[in-house]
């Protein structure tokens, strides 16, 4: 790599469009097109006995209104069932729009089209629907009661049960010296970006193509989805993910009913069609994620090393399981974190429920298993008497170890192997950043009544899962690099990334750069973002693509400056003979030059070359069977997954009066390998640590007995504002992966995963009791006081609680 | 090769559509676009001295005047001089409208906007352009004399001076035992197909793109130009060429004016903007061709064996050289068709017109070339009494003299070399065919009075042209086979010939295939369609494409099937153990096999496979590093062209009294290599034969002194209807090229390259008056006649007549 600009903490480039309200997202697009609305069922579950849309048809500006039975073929199939695994035993999805029964609050049931929003919301209040209601199942005790199926064709209303097991967890817990059992739960919550899904569709009757803007994190796979229910062929479905507001994992799910519907009617009304979903409808409609119940029982000995550890997790997945169980998956694999435990069990009973279905949301199971393990770990240091720091330090994974099997299978299908790691480098900086060994003098010397506590978690996260993502590179007759890659972008950073990675590895300016995600029509085969898997996945597509070009780009140069390619080399976008700028040739020219068609491809551009290289331009200098173009495309396909690794660590407050917590400090040290742009990191780092508070203090889904979301708003639903989140002290570490040519892993979800445990393990020190369930708001907190008055066995132990 | 399609007369699949009028052709498209109309010079050559278009502005509906002040930066710069040479050292081009000096009849002056194009053709006659007259410079005498001059820095409207030379011809020629002297010429015709120019721009400010639709024989390089001009990259502009009828070279021209003003007014207005070019816009501001005057010299011996052959060839070019001297070249470089000739010089003068502009038109410079030598061919038989078929045959190529070396440069810059051929067998085909030597005893039979000639003609023709051209192969998961190619079509068939190649190669059913052409969005890289070189660029380019998709079907398959990929084949679109149809993979599986991410590409397809192949959808079975996708690309670049070769014969009658010519009898022999479709080679045979008899009899430009073009409409401009086309008697000989895996030769151009010089030599045969002007109307026979009666040495030998 020539120029140093990889690893360099530029300034993100899409900010300036994003700062001064020139982003493009999905409901700037199309504005003379013709909006959609749903009707959505009231009801958590309810059988649809009529619907009757005659009170609909005087809106003035109506276009059309579509139920499930005006849904030719395969357009009113039940959506796809995504990840298929051999313990789904009980996969179900839904229609697009509900069939006969509706399962959740929100279940789409009609569309109604019409010249604008206003007019297709008061179309759609005007579609009667008759429901015969049924009796709701929410809650995972209420569904493992299973007094109501929320299918009936789903004994005891479980989907899955998996299992994940290395050794004898449960002979080894009886061996023990000590042994711990007891409950953890965390609640649901939700991706909330803050844009939430839309659609807008053309058909171009012209020429029997669509083009689909949709607010997803997966274009290419949409176009499949698309192009399979409507019965066109992929090459006439155009999918483009315009700039995206946020996704966190709610947008790669695919085909979103509308995301069918949209299209469909767009095609058969022949007029473009948006819908731009609202607020309440993301929070009733999209996806939740989180809410599990844990079942730990744990054996370990005299230094707290875990002997044996035994898990039962009950899963909620909502009404539906369009996209498997990847989840209770990624939780039961990814638990294990950092440490060697002796044998490990996990039992995911994955439940449905008359609610939202569950889909991945940042971090996708990975905050439950970490909560688990470092709730886990908390309770031997506090059991044994030990410091919670020591504790974990004895059951690290050494950095000799590496690569280091877990002995289980990994949610790719593929052995869980760590590649690359130095966990207790990590556990000693986050130590170190946070003051670990010096707070419990500094809670002694503070204020007397003031409640001070200090928590830490670790994590390691699978990143950059297969199977695969490619990347194209273009250098046109301009000099301008085009860069494209399949997979989508929503405000990560890819545009700056991306470009260092192309910049760095062609030897061009890093402003010649120009970076396209997510456009069916540039980039056609992509899996999408998620999983943390962008940078990993085609960062290092576009990284062999350049080294495809800049190969090719020295061979044309090497003939047209009639040098030994070897001795070339590029420096801002220049061909030159190392050491000797005046035998040079620039990389615009070469792009002229890679085309036989010199003379026809760009005018100026070809008498540019017959200048500069002085040979007629109707010479052909491309070796006979090479492509014409500067161009290349490389696909990255890894045997396995990177991991990257974090600390955490916090010091609270809690208000002895209001239970009120506060976040005093909050450092992460993290390992991503490599670091493309470190200031990207830590913008990643950052924003997943205040939705980490957001899950740990606020977030929840409020749902009544009868399945109404009862926070369905930005006004119930709380989220962190700024002053929730504290500044973030941030350490970096860099082991790179061995696995893939740049080194590096992912990091969009690490800031988000342990954040609940290392809060709950804050609060716990804080205030001596035991915190079992997340998140935890002043109510729950005043709540668990006064049980924990009541009931000793709530209270941590005194001299166990710091250190 | 598995199924027997290759060869086969397989019916045009394109014909269902064209035949019941459900083509798209351009005006077809943006029905709701804005139209252009343009403001043309009514002179040949003025100064424009003001253009006022206050009495325009108010015509309802009108949108917008744009006169050259208006086009910014480069949408105003000439037109690109698309071929250089160093011969052509004053090459001139226009500009897209005309800045101070108009120079041709329908130069465009200015572009009206409005709703619909009787209201923009309104506006555009109320625009009020002020002239002042220059001398006008019209035909190839006026030129010469140079008493005015077209450009005032071209001195004596010379714009190229070129001379082919292999040999001292002038020394061979004075040596030589007899030599003649004469002068022939040919008057211009012109392309007019069926469906003129058209070009339909819509921007699309969401995406900052541009689609252009455009009546083009090469889209890419029209992408290419639009992009450089507005200043898009390639990846922002698409072009598309839709159906078109027919294009015959005039179309090959780009970027037309017209290309570049409506897609820049398109996104100037935000508007779609449509322009379609009628019949006196066709004829007035599109292109000609043809126009040559000849002086031959040549030396032969008593077999008639020609030692010495110079030709000085005067070339109207016409008011502009945006296409450069191409004509001229391939005139003079394939002048001596399938003969060896001692001695040879060739010098062309390219000159300047106040007509317009002369870019190839189907055969491009060879019927020009073929007429002189063919003509020579006849004067050397008749002054030596001998036989016209045996003079040619003394001079043939003989088939062990393959690869045989002109000594020249071809038109590619590359040796002159004739692949591979049977001139002798063609000769003799062709005598049987017409039945020449009982030809004297039949004339004798007939009543007496009657005028019966006949004549002959051979041609090569180099075909399949460089640089390259490219082909995508794509089988999706249903099983479809998506051929692209960037090269255009304008009715030739191509939807079938490349379907044939494509199913033959992959062994699919040919119903699967469904190919495109011409769409950038397609296929980005292309040269276009001209030459003869669709069938052995894309041809060959889509063979080798889908022998990288078969042989990546086959090693997927042989994982799948646990089998070893030499021991399948492909039947039916389903791979098997050859000679065990029970052990199969159909390809639409394969299809899916081929995306490592199978669960989302395409749900049915997916749970196919499980079934099919009995394991998990989300096992990767695609070796990492492989490109995801069952498709492959292919590029075929020649080492140089090959030559295709024909012989035509036909009997002519010639009415004593009204000197009506009149088609008898009319046969080809023609060699193009391996046939893919005979069907559609003799499509284009008679297609070529009925140009060439337009060309031979009826069609001629007929400009006044003053430049005015005084047939330019269908009512004037003389075509023939089928009652003048003969029924065409077809030999096919098929001497595979050596030079392309498919051993296939160019056929598009062949029927009319010959046609005038056979018809020449007929008239001359049943008249016994020299022949040396085409086109030749009764009237100029009669006048012929007038004249040879006072002049004998305009007589042709009476005993020399025939045979």
């Amino acid at each position: 790599m020539g120029t140093r600009v990889f690893g360099e903490p530029v300034r993100r480039r899409e900010d300036g469009r994003f700062l001064t309200g020139r982003g493009r997202f999905l409901d700037d697009l199309g504005r003379g097109a013709l909006a959609a609305a749903f009707v959505r069922s009231p009801h958590a579950h309810a059988r649809i006995t009529d619907i009757d849309v005659s009170g609909a048809l005087d809106v003035e500006g109506l276009v059309a209104i579509y139920t499930w039975e005006d849904l030719p073929g395969r357009v009113g199939d039940p959506l796809p069932l995504l990840i298929p695994h051999p313990a789904l035993t009980h996969g179900r999805t839904g229609y697009p729009l509900a069939r006969d029964v509706v399962r959740h609050v929100g279940e789409p049931v009609a569309m109604v089209v019409a010249h604008d929003r206003y007019l297709a919301e008061d179309a759609a209040e005007r579609v009667h629907v008759e429901y015969e209601p049924l009796p709701p199942v929410v809650g995972i005790e209420a569904a493992a009661r299973a007094e109501h199926l929320v299918h009936d064709d789903v004994p005891g209303n479980v989907g899955a049960v998996l299992v994940q097991e290395t050794g004898d967890a449960a002979a080894a817990i009886d061996a023990a010296p000590h042994a711990l059992e007891f409950r953890l739960s965390i609640e649901r919550s939700a991706s909330t970006p803050l844009e939430g899904r839309g659609v807008y569709a053309r058909w171009d009757a012209d020429d029997g193509s669509l083009r689909v803007y949709s607010s997803t994190q997966t274009s290419t796979s949409v176009r499949a989805a698309i192009a399979a229910r409507l019965g066109l062929p992929n090459g006439k479905v155009e999918v483009v993910a315009p700039d995206v507001g946020g996704g966190f994992g709610v947008k790669i799910v695919h085909p979103w009913p509308e995301e069918v519907l949209v299209p469909w009617a767009a095609r058969l009304l022949d007029r473009e069609l948006k819908w731009t979903e609202d607020r309440r409808e993301h929070f009733v409609s999209a996806a939740h994620e989180r809410g599990q119940v844990q079942d730990v029982r744990v054996g370990f000995d005299d230094a707290g090393r875990v002997l044996g550890l035994d898990v039962r997790i009950r899963h909620d997945h909502g009404a539906y399981t369009p996209y498997g169980i990847i989840i209770p998956i990624v939780t039961s694999t990814q638990l294990l974190g950092p440490y060697k435990i002796g044998a490990y069990r996990a039992e995911v009973t994955s439940l449905y429920t008359n609610t939202l279905i569950v889909t991945p949301y940042r971090g996708a199971g990975r905050p439950q298993g970490v909560y688990c393990m470092e709730r886990t770990m908390d309770r031997i240091a506090r059991h044994l008497g030990r410091d919670r720091a020591d504790v974990r330090a004895a059951n690290l994974i050494q950095p000799d170890e590496f690569p280091y099997d877990q002995g289980l299978l990994f949610q790719d299908g593929r052995p869980l192997i760590y590649d690359s790691g130095d966990y207790p480098e990590l556990l000693r900086k986050a130590r170190e950043l946070i003051g670990w060994d010096g707070f419990a003098a500094e809670r002694a010397a503070a204020s007397r009544g003031r409640r001070l506590g200090i928590g830490l978690g670790l994590y390691v996260e699978g990143t950059g899962v297969g199977p695969y993502e490619g990347g194209h590179v273009e250098i046109d007759t301009a000099g301008r690099v085009h860069v494209s890659t399949g997979l989508t972008s929503q405000g990560q950073g890819h545009e700056t990334a991306f470009a260092q990675i192309a910049a760095a590895e062609l030897g061009v300016p890093l402003e010649d750069v120009h970076v396209t995600t997510g456009d069916t029509r540039r980039f056609g085969y992509a899996v999408g973002t998620f999983a943390s898997r962008a940078a990993v996945m085609s960062g290092n597509a576009i990284a062999l693509a350049c080294r495809k070009v800049r190969e090719k780009a020295l061979r044309i140069a090497a003939d047209a400056l009639e040098a030994d390619p070897r001795d070339l080399d590029v420096t801002d976008g220049v061909v030159h003979v190392r050491g000797d700028m005046s035998a040079s040739v620039p990389l615009r020219t070469v792009a002229v030059l890679s085309n036989p068609l010199r003379y026809a491809f760009d005018e100026e551009a070809a008498a540019a070359t017959q200048f500069a290289v002085g040979r007629p331009a109707t010479e052909p200098p491309v070796a006979s069977g090479e492509e014409p173009g500067l161009e290349g495309r490389g696909y990255y396909s890894p045997v396995r997954s990177t991991f990257a690794s974090g600390a955490h660590a916090a010091i609270v407050e809690v208000d002895p009066d209001t239970a009120e917590i506060a976040i005093l400090r909050y450092a992460v040290v993290h390992d991503c390998g490599r670091l493309i742009n470190p200031m990207v990191v830590e913008g990643q780092i950052h924003g997943g640590v205040a939705q980490g508070v957001g899950g740990a203090l606020y977030e929840r889904m409020a749902y009544d007995e009868s399945g109404q979301l009862l926070n369905a708003s930005f006004m119930d639903f709380l989220m962190p504002y700024a002053t929730e989140v504290p500044r973030i002290e941030t350490g970096h570490l860099e082991t790179p992966s061995p696995l893939n040519p740049l080194g590096i892993k992912g990091a969009g979800e690490a800031g988000v995963i342990p954040v609940s445990a290392v809060i709950a393990s804050a609060v716990e020190d804080a205030e001596g009791v035991r915190v079992d369930a997340m998140p935890i708001s002043p109510d729950d907190l005043h709540t668990l006081r006064l049980r924990a008055a009541d009931d000793p066995s709530l209270r941590v132990r005194e001299g166990a609680r710091t250190g």
